[in-house]
């Protein structure tokens, strides 16, 4: 790790002193949080104290969300009570609701995040969020809860709407999870897709400090209100750099069809330098928690769909044990988690915002956090162009 | 500055050595830019090469863009190409266009910078722009130029049906700032109103690595495309710890009223502890260039109003030096930004905004250089909540 305390360069006398970091911030502690971490070698993650694979196993979504954003795990009662908090926020204000269909058709070509990002920042305006330093902490809370309560009604209405179809109204009387399912379908989903999505999307709630959390953090850290914060995590989120598309790793299972052609697939790919999708991931250095999660409930609906993914995973790390020897690359939360998604009736093209819809909580809490600390974040860069000043020519 | 390179704490015994650094990333260089420089001690920044303030003096506003988008000043030829090319993308896709009422109406009570990230937001979407990383430089050039020559549309527009007016159509056939004047107020600009308008713009298109400029850069390193950078970039500078608000100026010009009461008006907020708004700014130890600028171009209209400002400044400069010795407070760009808008007919309200239309040239020139380093900015946060894991607790 390249670090020096370098003086500035030559061109600028002035500038103080500054602080070299590594390329990307790689491994540069820019906050401290209480909101939970990642431990990659040893396969682990956490939600405050709690493993979130514990909590995805045990708990229902909107208890995970009250621990993220209240900082404790409600009692029974108090978890009523946010959950059915939760659920009246559901409806849209009525000139968003009725702004939809116009955005749908102008934005229609484009990446669904992109619609996200659109109707997330004009419902933030259309209930007046305020600068986060102008409110209090729990005015700050109730933003971002009305946000992410929201956030499921305009991804399913923007989604049917591009398909020709209208909008299916939220229910109070069902979870976070089913209602999503219902908005998204038009059908009230089985006990068991219910809580294969729910617990998607508890595993999915937050990991670390990625560049959608921290671009949501440095926004929030100048002090602008909580849809300016999570519209900027929605941007980040939507670069192809930043992961998460589970739909690339069941294209991957599309493209290979039958499990004898499992083997010169990967192979080909492997050597030819290309990244298998699904596979590998920046921090685990074993197994991904979440994919473990997930292919045991993938292995509980069972079918030749899910057998077929269970091949192509064993042939996947066996092949690349033997061409990358020492990686340790096994499959990512995209594998299972596109696997579970399909198993469930959910459309690839909502999958990536299925998980923005979880990760919402998630950033949520950071945004929180951030909000404590009323200290802009400021970096700084080194100037390397030509020298400066040279004189303006004349317009030629 | 407390730099140590330390293990993580107990609680994560599998993480890497990390890297701490000040708080706010203060002073920590986070790039290498040949986009521009601010050297705070001798009161001087520029946009590549050039003194920034040369070029507002010497060069029409379309030429500056060129130099930040494209790394040179034209010449007559090439200006006039990039000016015409400019002014042929104001028009708004019609879906656009077409939404802005309703736009305007759900988001009716948020701050007009709120109207802009939703409208910018669309536009990218309407545009089908795709991530940075998918297309080649060139492309990711013109969505910068789209997006940027389309802004003073989307905010003329928006602030006019606010105000329960029609949108004004562009004009190809004027320049950037004087169709911007004529946008907003229905009437062709004077030379003299433009040419002012025109020379705030130019100077307030970059300032170094703001909190708006970096948030486009977190953006843009995960491979985003353009809208979503610059949508992020604008919900940062509507944070009120961004600074840039013009108007609150001229407020406190408002507050003082006349000349006899400026002495105990100030004396008595400065004793008080409050910050006087127009004075002071965070690099600059001498006196900003743009405010010396900006004087300059207030004193060529001159009146009552200019002679004011000019009055208040006199005394605030010497009643600072009085009570705080040694800390070189003078008026920053907010003090005579508005007073120069002022009498060049902009509302207050359309200030920033006006700040922000500028500044997009800025963010595109900075994510332009961002995506072409293709390594996604991903710094860590240090874990300091309770030990974990602990068992998840029985529903009580």
């Amino acid at each position: 790790m390249a670090v020096t305390t370098s003086a500035a360069q030559s061109v600028n006398p002035s500038a103080p002193a500054f602080l070299d970091v590594p390329r990307g911030l790689a491994g540069v502690v820019v906050a401290e949080t209480q909101v939970g971490d990642v431990r990659g070698r040893e396969g682990f993650y956490h939600y405050r104290q709690y493993s979130a694979v514990d909590l995805a196993h045990t708990r229902r979504f909107e208890d995970v969300w009250h621990l993220l954003v209240h900082g404790d795990l409600p009692d029974a009662r108090r978890g009523a009570a946010f959950a059915a908090g939760t659920a009246a926020l559901r409806r849209l204000p009525e000139p968003v609701a009725a702004v939809l269909p116009a955005l749908a058709a102008a934005g229609g070509r484009a990446d669904p995040l992109a619609g996200m990002r659109t109707a997330l920042s004009l419902l933030g305006a259309a209930k007046g969020f305020r600068p986060v330093y102008d409110i209090d902490p729990d005015r700050r809370r109730a933003d971002t809860v009305e946000a992410t309560a929201a956030v499921p009604t305009l991804l399913t209405a923007l989604y049917r709407l591009s398909k020709g179809m209208d909008p299916v109204e939220p229910r109070e009387d069902l979870s976070y999870a089913a209602n999503y399912l219902y908005m998204l379908t038009g059908t009230e989903p089985d006990a068991e897709r219910t809580r294969a999505v729910e617990q998607y999307l508890i595993s999915t709630i937050d990991h670390g400090f990625n560049a959608s959390t921290f671009t949501a953090r440095v926004i929030a850290s100048t002090g602008a209100d909580v849809a300016a914060c999570l519209v900027g995590a929605v941007g980040a989120l939507s670069g192809p750099l930043h992961g998460g598309a589970p739909s690339r790793a069941l294209d991957t299972l599309d493209a290979i069809g039958t499990p004898d052609r499992i083997d010169p697939w990967i192979r080909e790919r492997v050597l030819a330098g290309e990244r298998i999708m699904g596979f590998g991931h920046a921090v685990y250095r074993t197994e991904d928690p979440r994919s473990r999660m997930l292919r045991e409930t993938a292995l509980r609906f069972g079918g030749p769909r899910v057998e077929f993914a269970v091949e192509v995973e064993r042939h996947v790390e066996a092949i690349l044990a033997e061409l990358k020897p020492g990686r340790e690359l096994h499959t990512n939360v995209e594998f299972y988690a596109g696997v579970v998604m399909e198993l469930c009736g959910l459309p690839r093209e909502m999958f990536t915002p299925t998980f923005a819809a979880a990760r919402m909580v998630g950033w949520s809490a950071n945004i929180l956090e951030q909000a404590e600390d009323s200290k802009i974040i400021r970096p700084v860069a080194r100037y390397v162009g030509p020298g400066a000043p040279v004189a303006v020519p004349a317009v030629a």
